[in-house]
């Protein structure tokens, strides 16, 4: 990011040349930053509500940390997902204020507790108790990005009066990731009681026949509830990502 | 078979020199009747409690009509599944007493109404109204089977309470037979409300992303309920004869 | 559904006894109405805010139009999806208020024009003139439920200037259904672009290895844009429908 | 579970106010017991006949334990499947009664030694001595489960006299449960062979084309014999749960 | 290929100066025929100990009946495989010495009987009736390529009784060729009880999960008997052809 | 286009104030037009080098037409790809210029003869006659891009002699283009043969097995040649576009 | 086995009572050994000309060692497949004899030289020096099974002249074994230049799209000549089994 | 390859009895070097322009060692591809002129720098930063055969804007290789910016439904751009060969 260009741009808001809106909108194309192994996207906080996420698959603990320095300066929180521990344990020596969550492999490094900017609550079930990485991942996430959350763990199908049981929950919910491996059959029966919308996430959980996680993830695409979409398996993040996209107020300036 | 043997064994029991139970058993190990295109295997009654079955894809109308005329002859009862209805038309000329089905393209002829030999009642459950015709073979198969059967249509996952209202039928079976397709989750549900086997049949209703059925086959096999086992896709026929053999009594002498 | 019941639950909220809110909560649970091949959802425009839709594909035009019959006594609106041609006819001609649209394969038929209750704009895109048909199936059922729709077709990725040049409707819209085949990949280019949610529709365009909308799906479940969920392929239907229940006020109330 | 309110029911049993039918009855709805991580479905043993049972994969150590601790207080046995030998080493530590059965990966913990309920014996056979794992693991649970239980290994078709020595066994069988790699062809072999249920279980042994196991269940799904139904890849647990429910009484109280 | 240069050879050969072996090793490497829409490959019998065989599928009438035209000049037998009964139309009128099998689609033209080269029977065993198409086109192309055949149909593994009555024509033969569908486990029980080679043919009877003929082919291609090899999927000519091959004289002189 | 903004320019031109050079850099941003049911890419030309090709499977006749109409006033040549012949008829009663060849379902309409542009010879190589459709809409893309054209058939790697007695030709190219079906094997052949880039295009010609080409392009992804690079089943246009793209000079100026 | 019967037997045979051949024929069904964990198949070498081969996968090596006792007193030759090295260990300790091939993990155990029994030479290809494991399973196989065996390795076909150089080898083999992985081209170039039968192994040598082998697999399934038989991925072991089958003499008494 | 044939040649050339265009010609058909375990195709530098490179995977080191010694006395460079890190140890340890390159997998050897022979310059663009092994396996490899190479990495279509930005780069070069993982859609966009080839390469990045990269490659191979050819997962050495021999003059002498 160019600083000398922003500072310009600033000082003409200052002096009233320049409205917040427009200033807004011009800082939505800023250029990104090149540090070679990336270019990263400063501006994507700007333009989608949020800052980039690294993806911390594929990428030495040096490449994550570079990426990251670079955020830290500029972002209020930064998320590393899909992150080894061994890879975290530098960063989070770096810098103390990251939090490494082993079993969803996710790293959250946060200025500030995040303002709560969701409309309602995004309710999390979870079908089993060994989805509950996913289920982790998604929650996490989900307050990251602003949001009032609550998770409800091992509510599968063959115990259909456990679920039930939930239902005020359910029905007050404003958006509901539901995460379910071996038949994820869950997604379609929340689905049926709500009219809000319902993330499916697919997990990996299970074997043989649930080849890791693809029977689930067939049968949410084929849920006969249609207020279901689905996301990649074991995408606890992009499921909460989806949620908090669609519990941000719209139009913005007036919720 | 060769009716001389059969005749000299059936003097011998009438004799008093053979005991009933001693000739059924022997009958177990008749040929079977070599009639070129086919081995028609005649003792399969006296085997397995029940004739040979017709598969009827892939046959021409006239091999179907030259192992029917043999096991006319031998049978109480001959099915014929898959079978077009441009090969039934002729089969029902020729012997009137046969039942061609169109939906589920199942032709029954039978010498006399089958006589109830299950334990309890059948119930076959559809997910939705186009899961019809498997319901149908199924329901139709384990009627010729012997068995008392009842059916339920349209009561899939998306709207739980329809198929809560049955839960004192559905507690009552002594088998059950679940179609389903789409995201296939039906049997998992019904299932986790009985302690009694149920049999799912994954079906070909769906579109895109069901593979055919494959979508609804790799859900049911992933059942997080365990007193499930599967049969092959749209396979209504199969399930209600897994279905009736379960639901025979054993020992079979002292039912 | 009992209508008794519902006149002295409608005469005790004339006389004030009831609530109107505790009436339509009361009335969430009213039971469903049972025509043998089916059971028909009639409070699920009460629990979904939408009536149950009919699933056109491998039911007989009896079997559909007894359905419907109920169904128009009730609802104000009712879609059959996937309803060939043929089956249509009888079906247009006993309700011609039912409006049959060939291409999309769908029937509408409604009492009279929805009201508005959509907070903002549903933008459909479609990459490609051959995938039309799937984005007039989500403008339809977007537009029967009541939200305000804006269709652009023919925007792929390899003239990503022509995408580039709706950069302000893209931005303004509160919801986005992105349908495109072959490879799938206008979704993630969307969702960079903004921060609100992106339904992904796979279409079935393609041949080879596009292996009748597989690659797309697949490409559109990998989107490294997180605000994309996704539907099953040529489920323009479906994408509509999550579409508008992101799109409904929420909470109810003061929306 | 509320143990005042069983408390409460039983006074009234012993008072000859309420039946045993009735209070069994009015107990399979009593609630399940959460405890955050987990929803444990005390009653599903007067709902099932069976309870629940702990899938070990993808759980801690820590948390089989806790849900394991609960059960004990409630249940007669527990079964913890797939289980790593380094998380069953603390839970044999603690309750010493646990047996943990290494090569099937099964923990079993029972207060006393199962009775006998089954009607039958359940016949277990296994193609070759590779399959013999799935095959103790269908042992142990359909024996956990009261079931008189006999096992015949490495009686594959490539030398089928093998098999055909065994036929009296088979023969006399409630129940059989055929375990098998590679070409699956076992249970068509031997479900051609009587007339009771065949529980098919496709096991992973094999390579190449075998993809751990679906060449198997593809062939079991296919079988010409129909008295055959098909469970999860070396679900050897699941066809003896299956299993163990055909052999139970029915209908319940006159066996 | 080149008349003038084979008459010359033939005439050396005539006058002794070359030796028939001489001769016939040059011919192996005389040209083809370019023919512009194909190469035909005279020397194939050569080589190859039979003509180049024609793929019907995908060419045109005109197309096939071009490369006959030029094949009939050169050779004794000329196979058309594939060939839809409109094709094979203009080609018996034209040459009526052919004759075309409509179930297998397999045209055969031929000057003479062909001699019998094969050193024993290829026995064809096909499990069900509805492989005779794929076995007469075994049974038909072994005949065409000189060996003595015989066809056993109807002998599927679900009663293994009537497969065991052919125990000796099965040991007796020089080479086997299984054809099945469905789970396709013939092939492997026939396997065990010879130490001759076994081709399997998958065929695609079966519906639902035999996915086309792709159960049967991983069963058969995961057989737990070694003497088995595979072709291809309904490829009943390949599987002749690879047995004649397997039929022939090995050193060729002195057999 | 516009017209006036395109004389305008031009005019500058002419006039000497704006260079050859700048005038089509600034073309190549010329926006598109839009008919509503497509977005016509007219400056692709002058981008890419050729026209936008119209992608004729799913889209009607009148819609090809109406996208064709405007295509025509502004192009030297048109491609409509995938037409079935029902809809080619009525293109070309009104544009008689263009040819339609129904094998490869290809309407080429052209104001002139191509000139040649290409550096060298693309010889277009089937295993087959069966693969000719392919390499016909291969040969007829790459004249109408300026190439020139060879095309030789039926040379598959079962008569290897074939192949090699067109060494000198194969040597000889500029690009290869390789069509083959079936075990798809040609193009490693090939490639093996020259240094020049070669590009494989799997057909679908086989059965059973081939999985409609499948089977052939994952050979062509596995050449252990390197100079391979593989297009979708069946596209032999799009492999004719891609060799065209290489066979042009580069840099453009000096060649 | 029974040792009294055998000798019983022979002394029968030594008084001329019962000839070689009958008391060859009876002794074909005697029945097999019962060690718990397996059924020894002792006859097998009668039966089949070969002992049952030990699959070393999925067995332990207390498993495998008790099965392998029990055969070194029987046989003359025992192999263990897919033996890993650890387990290899104990039993090379025990039979010094033993030797054990860490490339192909194969263990071959033999009383003394097998004598040559086969008619003519295997020839093993292998396409790539990586290819060479496979080989040398195929080439210890045949030479235990009394072949002579030729192996030629690194003869691709991206280099087809190496291949061509041994055109003498190829054409004089008996069998030929070809194993390739990648684009599994090689038995199809080499099945066209012979008339004898090919066995084709793919190999799962490769990434990516060769999917484990299954590219190989797939080409080889379709090869356009049709002299070619396939077996499982990296079943060098089962190709040499197959080839030797073929390799002997027919009928067995005048070779 | 034979020194003394070699000599005798240029013997002649230097005479002038042959001219460098024949001896050159001649040279192409030298014999490959037999060493048992490879046969090393040295005129392959003269037949292709490049030597045999070494696929390192499934080969050990000593039979990388022994093959690399007999090149390094022949060739200016070697390549081994995909070689564990501990198989490269001994390598470089021989010899020091090797270098290796973990993250790629790749070794390197080179007598001396190489010369540029390509026409323009190769850009290699990756989608991701987890993308950089696969591009840094590509730039090694066409820096390696002559090829002025520049990177960029990071620029993946969810922030359209940074691959923008780099337009000027894209349209200045010659070959283009777009790496990508996840939903594999960079290709497609690059593409439709260019008229020059873009070889696309799929890469295993991602997780899920990326099926190990299967997503990747079935959106390249579906691209609506149609100068796009792909290459096997991860393959950055096949789509940098293939550049390079797209990028090489032609014809060789006036370039």
């Amino acid at each position: 990011m160019d600083p000398q260009r922003l500072r310009a741009l600033l000082a003409r808001v200052a002096a009233g040349e320049v409205t917040v809106a427009e200033a807004a909108e011009s800082l939505r194309h800023l250029p990104y930053e090149d540090i070679e192994i990336a270019h990263i996207d400063h501006h994507r906080t700007l333009r989608k509500g949020f800052p980039e996420v690294i993806f911390g698959e594929g990428k030495s603990a040096g490449q994550v940390a570079a990426i990251m320095a670079r955020m830290v300066e500029q972002e209020k929180v930064v998320l590393v997902t899909r992150l080894a521990a061994d890879k975290a344990a530098p960063l989070t020596a770096r810098w103390p204020e990251a939090v490494y969550h082993p079993d969803p492999r996710l790293l959250v490094w946060r200025r500030s507790p995040p303002a709560i900017v969701g409309r309602g609550t995004i309710l999390i079930l979870a079908a089993g108790t060994s989805d509950l990485a996913v289920a982790q991942e998604a929650a996490l996430t989900a307050e990251a990005m602003g949001n009032r959350v609550e998770t409800v763990v091992d509510v599968g199908v063959a115990g259909i009066h456990r679920l039930l049981a939930y239902r005020e929950r359910i029905m007050a919910a404003a958006v509901l990731v539901v995460a379910a491996g071996m038949e994820g059959a869950l997604p379609s029966v929340v689905a049926g009681m709500v009219e809000r919308p319902v993330i499916a996430v697919p997990t990996s959980v299970g074997y043989g026949t649930s080849l890791g996680g693809l029977a689930a993830l067939l049968a949410m695409l084929n849920s006969c509830a249609s207020n279901v979409a689905v996301v990649n398996i074991d995408n606890g993040f992009g499921a909460a990502y989806m949620a908090s996209a669609i519990n941000r107020p719209y139009p913005q300036t007036n919720d």
